[in-house]
């Protein structure tokens, strides 16, 4: 389990985006791996430590539980691996557990399933919430949303839910759960899925807002899928309002 | 109504206080007044407009449902005010409607009571609401403070709630509501009442978190209370979990 001396930890965490330029490392720019690999530094004798999360999120976008693994060259307690870092950490990251995992669990290939959610604000203007539900602000149809969502459910090819860039790779994935509730005029759309490509969940609501504008039918929805080719009909949901909520691995 | 010329208007507006240093102009400090007073300057013709806001709010407070009037040399509709004005506005300050009201109408001096909430988070920290929700992250006795609440409501000399500096004012007030409830570990104190000095609610909170502590009983919230002394028992909860959710005006 030590193997060449090291020691691997999964940390589960939590932060708030709207200060970064999303999670994945990028030169000169302020990210959240950035925070927590300089966080690690300290932690193990000034060396530095790779942080390999589930999947990166992007800009502006925020992560209730969010997971990742490294290794260290020192042996140090789940508790106090906890505490450490999250006084080296800022305030908008947050290490909710860490513990030791087996040397060939990976953050990234053991995921089974990830759980996101999208906030949104048919209601006034929220200053307070801002940067944490999307300010639509005006009424959506919702029960043809409801309809609609349902069309993503199962294993489809979302090549028409994903970034123009990205069309070469595999786009086949399976949706589990597609869920539309609303409360008070915060509308909120969670899907779980054995994975998402990247845009996915922003493309997906962002076609639903279209169908709860009734500028398109909910079985549109269904034809854009089968459509198979990203073009002019997406729309990409703001990113204040996506959450990462759980993820779930396999056993390894 | 018109008076001089001037036509005076109410608006109901909501705030993120976390980049302000409160409501209240100061030389120098970015306030919630000073924005709103210079978002109005264009709208009046280049010409200063004075804003009087039902009472101020201190750095880092939100506002959910603040009030203030001011009168403008020009006439303009409700709805044209409230978007000119939110064009003009930062987005963390939010003008939600806007009225005319008769000349003799005081933000101020009309209030007939005054609601504030105050979060506070018993579970684990929440990097997302750390500017919203006060996070204590430990779990205090509910139901104790709970029993405690009951000794703010009615009407009492608060002088052992206020500030220190303030101690000469009158600090007799009449509190209507005071409530808590818990929720998946938040905690929501509620107070209305005739008004509110100055740390007052922020101080009353302090002092129920020691009831719920258990370092003191629900009992000597009372006691407390009677001493009409502002001493070493007193703690001022932190800033950021307070709002001013609703003020109600009298018939003028």
């Amino acid at each position: 389990m030590l193997g060449d001396g090291n020691v691997r930890y999964l940390i589960k965490f939590s932060y708030d985006g709207t200060n970064y330029n999303g999670y994945q490392r990028q030169k000169g720019l302020n990210t959240i791996q950035e925070c927590l690999e300089d966080a690690l530094t300290s932690i193990n004798n000034k060396k530095k430590v790779i942080v390999h999360a589930t999947g990166r999120t992007d800009k502006l976008v925020h992560a209730l539980a969010q997971y990742a693994h490294f290794d260290l060259d020192v042996k140090i307690t789940e508790n106090k691996l906890k505490r450490a870092m999250n006084s080296n950490l800022p305030l908008d990251i947050h290490v909710i557990e860490a513990r030791e995992v087996p040397d060939n669990f990976h953050a990234r290939y053991n995921v089974k399933s990830k759980e996101y959610k999208y906030l949104l604000n048919m209601g006034e203007y929220d200053p307070i919430n801002r940067n944490y539900i999307y300010q639509y602000n005006h009424i959506l149809n919702i029960d043809k949303m409801k309809e609609a969502i349902n069309y993503f459910k199962g294993t489809h090819d979302f090549r028409s839910f994903v970034t123009e860039n990205k069309v070469k790779e595999n786009c086949v994935r399976t949706i589990t759960k597609a869920t539309i509730k609303e409360k008070n005029n915060i509308v909120t759309f969670t899907f779980k899925g054995n994975g998402f490509l990247r845009y996915q969940v922003r493309n997906m609501v962002g076609i639903l807002i279209k169908v709860g504008e009734e500028k398109i039918k909910p079985s549109d929805v269904l034809r854009i899928l089968n459509k198979k080719n990203r073009d002019k009909e997406g729309v990409t949901a703001k990113a204040e309002g996506l959450y990462l909520v759980d993820v779930k691995f396999k056993k390894s």
